[in-house]
């Protein structure tokens, strides 16, 4: 497959472009990456052009093709390369539906918790929203002992949609547990997703993906900067 | 296949519960529907039990088994029925991530505009959300006039995923117009969409299942009076 054929169009320290990076890496294809430096307030061309809907990123355009929405690049990637290395979706109907409930729920409402969070003013505000994400933080616990069935992954014994999709935010998650004094995935409350992160930071297909923590630090407090 | 193995908890006028009735039609599968009177005020346990996490219909049980949230659902019942009937999702890849795409933009950017018109105060306010449903109504006809490539369904001859999604709203769509004045799916400026709604509420797999106009309208009185 020449480099040519895949692109995406993505920005380095957002989730939806990591996983759609990671997605390609279990696939082993090759792609080049542009990215769109969005904080300078402007979209390009190219962009603007390949998702004239919703004007953002990550798309993936394969054979001058764009495919739009990270969770619909995931799918696609997985169908479109099917012969190439571990499914990302599971083969069982039922399994599909729950990986997709899952991957769901964490895009739709645990992970904006996070979000929630940094705009949360007042300890009784920030104490409800903490809550609630521990509260979503045993529930992925307990879908990951479902699904891992004892193996390192949701998807068993390689990467799988729901630890592309989760997987995607460790960058973000660590920023925010490092800056509220927190541990979401903790070795005593949650010890299958602690030890579950450990196993995706390090994994081949994610490991030169995931943001530098230092940069990632840098590069949050100068956006906040730009929006103060 | 016996009744009992497929179980619907739904609200007869809900789009999302109209969709996976619609689904199961198509693929020739009997179920049982299982009405959820949220608007009494309660839920039922059985729903609770089925979808604790979200605690709301569709539930589509199957062999004992929930699988939530309606988009998900319509993909298992296309996966785990795959000899029944026509496909739900087209077999290309490429031409499934287009239909992904546009189900997910007719559930989170389309239809949710007809909810904000209804809340909006203001004819300045109103004409602009209007404006917004117009405009995403002119997208959705080009994506029938590429998806259908001159047949009468989205899904081509048969109904598929973007057919089954935006059809469940024909009945909410049809109420609007009718309390506004107006005409979504109109001949001249969307004669592809103004064809396809005709088509799709005689369609056998639909027909039975669309909410009676007057049923709803008295529903959505009722609703109303309630809230108010």
């Amino acid at each position: 497959m020449a480099t040519s054929s895949v692109q995406v169009l993505g920005a380095w320290a957002s989730p939806y472009s990591i996983r759609v990076k990671t997605a390609l890496n279990l696939k082993s294809v090759d792609y080049e990456f542009i990215e769109e430096k969005f904080y300078l307030g402007s979209k390009s061309e190219q962009l603007l052009k390949a998702n004239p809907v919703h004007k953002r990123t990550p798309v993936l355009i394969h054979d001058q093709k764009p495919v739009c929405e990270s969770l619909i690049i995931l799918q696609y990637i997985d169908e479109a390369w099917s012969d190439n290395g571990p499914s990302i979706l599971p083969s069982d109907a039922y399994d599909r539906a729950t990986a997709r409930f899952w991957a769901a729920y964490i895009d739709e409402k645990w992970f904006p918790a996070f979000k929630e969070l940094e705009k949360a003013s007042g300890d009784e505000a920030r104490a409800a929203i903490i809550g609630e994400i521990y509260e979503g933080t045993a529930l992925l616990e307990a879908a990951f002992v479902e699904c891992s069935k004892g193996k390192a992954y949701f998807g068993g014994d390689s990467l799988g949609y729901i630890d592309v999709v989760l997987g995607s935010y460790l960058g973000w998650i660590k920023l925010t547990e490092s800056a509220a004094g927190l541990k979401f995935f903790d070795e005593t409350k949650t010890p299958g997703l602690a030890r579950w992160a450990e196993s995706f930071s390090t994994d081949a297909a994610a490991k030169d993906v995931l943001p530098d923590a230092h940069k990632l630090k840098e590069f949050y407090m100068m956006i906040k900067a730009t929006k103060a």
